[in-house]
């Protein structure tokens, strides 16, 4: 089974690694970093880097196709041989999946259309502009695709995604091999429950963070 | 703030990029990837890599010492260089932190004698040989060294991290970023909970990895 983890310029890297960390860990599966080119792919903040083994389009036909959000998501939303790549990857894959803002990445390649989906939650909006039905939950599977929400949430999506591929005592195991027993120090994860003045806090860095990136 | 993330051939990515993800969100803080030279750092199954921006030796006296685990942390208990750096800069930190088994690397400095410290959950008792005590808390705070559980427990111990740096606000605020609501589909996240032959299962074949890499 090939997974392709799809980097570009500015993707968030716990975005990736989250569901790599799970994915990686099954037999028989092969996962492949895609980039714009292979080598280095520079991280949201250009404070990290992961290696592509090669271009997205060596890989054209993967099994599972991940894909990462971050600020640089904007630019792939119109980079038409970006969108190029995905349309072909998502007519054969077995399962199209994303994190955080990938998901506006599978928006405007035209995929979300008339389905629920998720991402980063000061993004949701964005999806109902490509005709999505914006559906803040930590994970949501229609079909063979499944968007998850903001950067850590990947790590769920890719549990539940090896259950469904090997059912649930692989994703236990799985589970159990990471550790993953989580115990945040505050219950501020989510719009809903951090405090008034946090989300408010969090939303002006990180609009004012994007509208920087992009100009 | 210099944050050091030291990376060793066969290091785990997520113990890595979970704590990465959290810190590099703070404001006057200056993370840098470190290997055995600088350069692509191949983890744990070599199927993906990370760019060191330099040797472990170029920062020899970080503020923040993180130390990720993986097969290869074996490696670094009996390599007198890695050793030599890990004590110089232990000795100056303001921190001294690990995810999962890179707490292996510090108790073979001596960093963890008679201290209570943890690890990888099928790793705890090795901290013993050492002079630590193994203690299955998820993470354990010794003055100014930190030592968390398995893999994805470097998000928690970094944002407890970032409460003692900065203030709960501040921790509350990276935790809504990053969207850390976790959502397990499965509550098999420790050997406590999980289920016994999912235990036996993850023993085996994390046993068995361990000792093909070791040979």
């Amino acid at each position: 089974m090939d997974i392709a983890i799809a980097l570009y310029d500015r993707f968030t890297m716990l975005d990736a690694v989250g569901p790599y960390q799970v994915l990686e860990a099954l037999p028989e599966t092969h996962v492949r970093w895609l980039g714009p080119e292979p080598g280095p792919v520079q991280d949201e903040s250009h404070a990290g880097a992961i290696v592509a083994d090669a271009a997205w389009e060596d890989m054209p036909r993967p099994d599972i196709v991940v894909l990462p959000g971050g600020y640089g998501s904007r630019a792939m939303m119109r980079d038409d041989r970006a969108l190029a790549w995905l349309s072909e990857a998502h007519e054969h894959s077995r399962y199209t999946t994303s994190v955080c803002t990938g998901s506006l990445w599978l928006a405007a390649a035209g995929i979300l259309e008339g389905l629920e989906a998720t991402s980063h939650w000061l993004e949701l909006e964005t999806l109902a502009e490509y005709g999505a039905r914006p559906t803040p939950r930590r994970v949501v599977e229609q079909g063979k695709v499944i968007t998850a929400a903001g950067v850590s949430s990947g790590i769920d999506m890719a549990l539940r995604l090896t259950e469904l591929l090997y059912g649930a005592e692989a994703a236990q195991a799985v589970q159990l091999a990471i550790e993953y027993d989580p115990q945040p120090p505050f219950d501020a994860g989510s719009p809903d429950k951090a405090p008034e003045p946090i989300v408010e806090l969090v939303r002006t860095v990180m609009s004012a963070q994007q509208d920087e990136l992009s100009a």
